[in-house]
């Protein structure tokens, strides 16, 4: 039934504790798409993208949800890249939507492309990239994916003064966005006791400004401090 | 205004980082009320209710709100115990409400006496005691409870494959809504690298449990990963 388009599709893994943002510590499977709009400096997924790494198969939205099903009965399915934003989700979204008991759907992305099938997921973490990244942002088009979204939250990696002052830039722009923010993992380097070091700096930031974060959380990557830098998990 | 009733609180601290649950790392000012009518044999905050630790001060929900207020700016604030059911609540939550700028609050309570005014929490975390912490679960209150409840989400904490258990029945009683497991805090022996550890343990157990568990958290205590067994934060 929903075997109109195919999908290119890095990985399918899980079921998986969500290790970021508002749904952290859910259990959740994950759909990871192929290409991506940014070349993050820091990014974390670059083996996913970056030319000569990149491998995927072309799935139809049909077949994801089969193999999602075999797999595990998860409530939730993450939907991440790279940036997902980049193809036509909809077939999918519709396709998990109609079964029985349906899938929540959380997608990730850096709100660089706005689709209207935004629309059709249970939470959209939009993830603009500061500084540190190297990458700039679009703020029209945050804008759009934001007014296009059913349920947008936000979340901003944090390195250093100038990603603080972005992301209060950011909070200003969407006042009643819930935000977390997130300490930027040096894969490679840092471990769980140095990522809840940064983490512990980042919240007594926080804590000790006096400016209004509105709705605000501080949170590490769950996944990293449980298992460390792997894939797959 | 609200100045009829006088609650017995022991502390209100912050802004601090939300440790558990569904709102973990959360930007939050907490309000602690004496008196609990459960004895946990692993409860983390016994110096706020065994006789001769336990101390209060009577203030109203006026009060209550001026010290809010005077202390931060914040979205969000926690109001828990000991068990805060035990007292009435209601003109404190419409304080808390009838502001130019709300709160949104989280009430944590073991669910053991339900309340009318369980509906004006934004949030109601119940967490009903497991095996290990030698206290039984009244079923029939904890349904009255979740029927009162706008927005009720449940938080077990595990120990032992008994506690495992129990949580299964929990979600058995209630499948519809979304529980977070959290491992068992031993204060004075337990660091960051042994609570994820656990949480690690408790994770890998549910990821690899064949069983429907729906929407399911595994998380730690974010506070104590942060800043150890300190009281105040």
């Amino acid at each position: 039934m929903y075997d109109q388009v195919q999908l290119p599709v890095n990985e399918i893994f899980g079921p998986t504790i969500q290790g970021e943002g508002f749904v952290i510590g859910r259990r959740s499977m994950f759909v990871r798409f192929a290409y991506c709009d940014y070349e993050g400096v820091w990014c974390d997924t670059k083996y996913w993208w970056m030319p000569g790494l990149m491998t995927f198969e072309r799935l139809t939205p049909d077949q994801i949800v089969e193999q999602l099903v075999a797999r595990s009965r998860c409530r939730w399915v993450t939907l991440t890249g790279g940036n997902p934003a980049i193809h036509n989700l909809a077939p999918l979204l519709a396709a998990l939507e109609d079964r029985p008991d349906p899938y929540h759907t959380i997608l990730e992305t850096q709100g660089s492309i706005a689709r209207e099938w935004l629309a059709l997921c249970d939470l959209v973490t939009l993830s603009p990239k500061p500084p540190s990244s190297g990458m700039p942002t679009h703020w029209e088009k945050l804008d759009r994916c934001i007014a296009q979204a059913r349920n947008a939250v936000l979340k901003v990696v944090v390195l250093d003064e100038a990603d603080y002052a972005y992301a209060w830039q950011v909070h200003q722009h969407y006042p009643n966005l819930p935000m977390t923010l997130q300490v930027c993992n040096d894969v490679g380097r840092d471990n769980a006791q140095t990522l809840l070091d940064k983490c512990r700096t980042l919240a007594e930031r926080v804590l000790c400004d006096d400016a209004d974060w509105g709705d605000i959380a501080v949170l590490p990557q769950l996944h990293v401090l449980l298992w460390g830098n792997k894939r797959g998990v």
